[in-house]
C-alpha cells in the first residue's frame, strides 16, 4: 500500500527496492505469474524514456516498423547459436480456439491445435531476418536501418519488477549493411547514443564495454553493453548492441548484389534496452524516503502546494497557484495539489514518494512577497522563487541543477566504488566486504571466468572500451598469463 | 512489388485496395497466418495517428498504463456475454519452454504444460477489471479514466491487411465512474474524440451512432460508433465506444464506497480505435495512381525533386534544394529526392505511390525565378511557389487545403450516396445498383434485422445520433410498425 513503511537501503537493500516501487505507485503484481502492470506514473516514466530515445534514433537515421509477435517455432533453430540461447523459456501458442468446457468455463479446443506451434518473440532477430530476405537484394537497398517498440516475452521463474518480469516493454533496433565495417560502426555508434542518453536523461554514468564470449548474445559475433553502478554496488546492465556479422544472414539467407555484381551476406547488428532502465533509475537516484527520478523523465517534474487555514486564505493561494500554474503551462510538467481536507504535510509525503524532483509551496506570505518555497527532492535547504518575468527558466534551471546533482552523485560512487585490484585474493576479500566494481588485467579463458563466477558471484561485466590500450602489457590478475583485456568483473542483477 | 501496375477501382476494388497499400510500400504480409509487417512508410502513418490521439485523450484527462499481454483463461468465462464473444478465435498459450526434438528442431516441452492455459488479450477488460478491483475502494479513486497503447490477437481464417488482421495494434481505453451518467457521458465523450479526430486529422467524415443490440460489443450495454463511407460505397466501422454498466464490475466484483457510506458496483467505458484505421484513410482517398494520404498523417508531407541535366546544373538545383530544405525543417515534414540515375518522371511516380500530398520541383529555371513548381497529389493544375518570407506559410497552407480538398470530396461522397429508402424493395434494389449508405425509419427487431442481412448483406451500421428526434412519429420501412429509430444500413468491411 502507498502509505506502508520504506524498508532502509541499509537494512534490506531487495525489499527497499520492492517498497520503493510500490510506493512510488509504478508498478503492480498481475494475476499472470511473472507479468507485471505498468501503473500510470511507472508507465508515464516508460514514455519520457521512449520518446526521447525515438527522437535519437531517428536523428541517426532510423525508421520505426512492426513485426508480428508470434513467431513459427521452427525460425528459433535457424541459427546455431540463437537456439541455444532463446529456444528456451518462450511461451508457446498451440491452439487458436477456446471452446465451452463441461464443467463450466472455457477450454483450448483440440479442433483448434496448430500444425505448427508459434513463440511469442523472445526477441525478434528471427523473423525480421525473414522479412530482410524479400527486402535486401541489392546495395542500393542498403543500408537498412530499422527500430521496433514492442513487448516481448521470456518466461523467468524468478522475478523482480523492472529488472526481470516475463513480458516486458522495449525496442529492438536491427540493421542491416554492406560491410562488416559499416556494421561495426552502427553497433558502436547505438552504444553510444544508450551512453549519452543515461547520462544526459537519466542521469545514470555507465561503463561502455564488450561483453566477454560467454556473456555475448546468442548469435552474435560481438556484444557490446554500458554498466551502470547501483547503490548497492552492484552492476546493472543498461542495455546491449550487437554486431551480428553475418549470422543471421547466412541463417535465413540474406545476399545483396554489391557493386561489383558479385552476390554477398548481408552484414548485421542488433540493439535494444528496455523498461529494466526504470529499474536501472530506481536504485541509481531514490533513498530511503521513497522514489527520486531525474527531471527529464519525471512525469512531474513540478508538484505546486498551496497551504492555507481560512477560507480567505483559501481563495488567495489557489489563484496565486493558478498564476504560477498558467506561466508553467507547456513549459514544464507540473501538478497543482488541490485537494481539501489533506494536510500539506501528507501532500509532501505523497510527491516525495512519487519522487517529484521539486516542490513549490505557496502559502499566504508567499502570495504577499509574490514567489514560492522550493524543495528538492533530493535534499538541500529550502529557498525562495520569485514569481517574476524570469519565473520559469529559473524553475528550469532548478530542474536542470537537481538533474547535475544526481548525475554528480551517482559518478562520484561509480568513481569510489571502481576497485583495482592486482590478485584474486584481493577480488574474493573485496566481493564480500566492499561490492562495487573491480577493475583488472585479464587473460580472456572462458574456465576461468566459470570458477570466478562459481566462487565469487562476479561476472565479467565488460572489457571498457576506452580503457583497453596498453592492456596487452599486463599480466592477468588470475592467470599470471600476459594480459588479453582490462576486465570490469561485479556482481550483477 | 513495387512497380507493378495498381488495378483500377472499376475493375476490381478488392485488388485495387491491395494493390495501392502494397505500391505505397505500408505493410507486408509476414510468414505467420494472418499477421502482418507494418513497413516504415505503414508504420509511420499509425506513429502520426497515435501521437494526434495520445494528445486528445490526454487533454480530456486520461493516462496511459500497460496491462499484461497473457489473461487467464478463466478471466474470460467471468463475464457472460463476454465469453460468446470473446472466448472464441484466441491465440492459447499452453507451454512455457522449447526442448530440442529428436529429429532436430525444437518442441513444446511437454513437462512446461501450464496448468492453466493463458490468452493472448483479444481485447483487455477482464484483466484490466481485475485490477481496478485492487485499485478501486472509495469514490475518492473515481473516475479511473486510463487507456492502453498496445498489440491483440483474435484468430481470423481471411484476412485483409489493416481490415482484418490476427494481430493489430490499436488503444484501448478503460474507464470506471461512480455514476451511470458520469459513464455514458464518457462513452459519448470518446465518441466524440474519435469524430473530430477522423475529420480533423484524416479527412474523413463519418456517421456517428449507436449500434443496435446484435452489433453490440459483448459486454456492453450500448455500443456507439463512427461509420466511415468507403469508395465502393461500403461502410467500414472506424472505432467504437462502450457504455458497459455495471457489467465488468459486477463480474469482477469490483465496488466502491460512495459519499453516503454504502457501496455500489462501478459503472464503466471502454473504447478504441486500430490500426484498422489506415485501412479506411486508403479506402477513403487512395485512386487508380496509387496511395493518397491526408497531410496531417503522411508521413512526407512534401517531397522535393531537383531536376537536372548537366553537372552544373546539379550542383545549382541541389543547392537550391538545400536552401529549400532548410526552410522547412523541423516544420514540415518533407524528403529531398537527390538519388542520381533515375529519372524525375520515375521519382514523381514513386512519391505519388507513397501518397505525398505535395511534390515541388526544382529544375534550372526555377532556381533562376526563386520559386518551386508544385502538383498537389489530388490532382489539379501545377503551380509556381516563390521561395520567399512567406514560403514556409504558403506551403503549410496549401497543404491545409489539400486536407480540405480530400475532405470535401469525401463529405460530397458520403451526401450523394446516402439514400432515403422507403420500401425493403427499395432497399433491395438499390443494395446492388447503388452501394451506399441506406437511410430508414426502422422498428427495432433483431429477427427482421437477420433477415435483411441474409438477404441483402446489408447490417444496420447505426442509429445516428443526431437523427433520432421525431423518429417515434414515423413507419418502420420494414414491417410497416410504428419506428423506434432511424437507422443506416450498408454492407459493411
Amino acid at each position: 500500500m502507498a502509505d506502508q513503511k520504506i524498508t532502509p537501503r541499509a537494512s534490506d537493500y531487495s525489499q527497499w527496492y520492492l517498497d520503493v516501487i510500490d510506493a512510488g505507485a509504478l508498478v503492480d503484481n498481475s494475476p499472470v505469474k511473472g507479468c507485471m502492470v505498468l501503473k500510470p506514473h511507472g508507465y508515464a516514466v516508460w514514455e519520457a524514456i521512449r520518446d526521447d530515445l525515438d527522437r535519437r534514433f531517428k536523428e541517426t537515421g532510423h525508421v520505426n516498423a512492426y513485426f508480428p509477435l508470434l513467431i513459427p517455432q521452427s525460425f528459433f533453430s535457424k541459427e546455431a547459436a540463437h537456439v541455444e540461447g532463446f529456444a528456451k523459456e518462450c511461451a508457446v501458442v498451440t491452439h487458436h480456439r477456446l471452446r465451452l468446457a463441461e464443467g463450466g468455463g472455457v477450454e483450448p479446443d483440440p479442433a483448434s491445435k496448430l500444425e505448427e506451434p508459434l513463440v511469442i518473440r523472445p526477441t525478434s532477430e528471427t523473423i525480421i531476418w525473414h522479412m530482410y530476405g524479400k527486402w535486401i537484394d541489392s546495395w542500393r537497398d542498403l543500408p537498412l536501418l530499422i527500430n521496433q517498440w514492442a513487448n516481448v516475452m521470456r518466461w523467468e521463474m524468478r522475478t523482480r519488477p523492472f529488472l526481470r518480469t516475463a513480458e516486458f516493454l522495449w525496442q529492438e533496433g536491427h540493421t542491416a549493411h554492406a560491410s562488416s565495417d559499416e556494421a561495426q560502426a552502427e553497433a558502436r555508434q547505438m552504444l553510444g547514443v544508450y551512453t549519452e542518453f543515461a547520462r544526459d536523461v537519466l542521469a545514470m554514468p555507465s561503463v561502455a564495454g564488450a561483453k566477454s564470449a560467454s556473456e555475448r548474445f546468442a548469435g552474435a559475433v560481438d556484444t557490446y553493453t554500458f554498466e551502470v553502478m547501483m547503490q548497492n554496488g552492484w552492476a546493472l546492465q543498461g542495455g546491449t548492441s550487437h554486431f551480428l556479422g553475418q549470422n543471421f544472414a547466412k541463417a535465413f539467407d540474406v545476399t545483396f548484389q554489391n557493386q561489383s555484381g558479385e552476390r554477398e551476406h548481408v552484414w548485421a547488428t542488433s540493439w535494444g534496452v528496455s523498461t529494466r532502465l526504470i529499474g536501472a533509475v530506481v536504485m541509481t537516484h531514490s533513498d530511503d524516503t521513497g522514489l527520486v527520478l531525474p527531471p527529464k523523465v519525471a512525469p512531474v517534474q513540478v508538484a505546486i502546494v498551496p497551504i492555507w487555514k481560512s477560507d480567505e486564505e483559501m481563495a488567495s493561494v489557489l489563484a496565486f497557484a493558478e498564476k504560477v500554474a498558467a506561466r508553467l503551462k507547456g513549459r514544464v510538467r507540473f501538478k497543482v495539489d488541490t485537494r481539501d481536507g489533506m494536510k500539506p504535510g501528507a501532500k509532501y509525503f505523497e510527491w516525495e514518494r512519487k519522487g517529484v524532483p521539486l516542490r513549490l509551496e505557496i502559502g499566504p506570505r508567499d502570495v504577499q512577497g509574490n514567489s514560492v518555497f522550493a524543495a528538492k527532492r533530493n535534499g538541500g535547504k529550502k529557498f525562495g522563487i520569485p514569481v517574476d518575468d524570469n519565473f520559469v527558466a529559473a524553475i528550469q534551471a532548478q530542474l536542470d541543477t537537481i538533474h547535475g546533482e544526481l548525475l554528480k552523485a551517482a559518478e562520484d560512487r561509480l568513481a569510489s566504488r571502481t576497485y583495482a585490484v592486482k590478485s584474486y585474493d584481493e577480488l574474493k576479500a573485496k566481493a564480500d566486504a566492499e561490492p562495487g566494481f573491480y577493475a583488472a588485467a585479464w587473460c580472456d579463458d572462458a574456465t576461468n571466468e566459470a570458477q570466478i563466477k562459481e566462487e565469487t558471484k562476479c561476472t565479467i561485466r565488460c572489457y571498457p572500451l576506452d580503457q583497453q590500450a596498453g592492456a596487452a602489457n599486463e599480466t592477468c590478475f588470475f592467470s599470471g598469463r600476459p594480459a588479453t583485456h582490462r576486465a570490469i568483473f561485479a556482481r550483477a542483477y
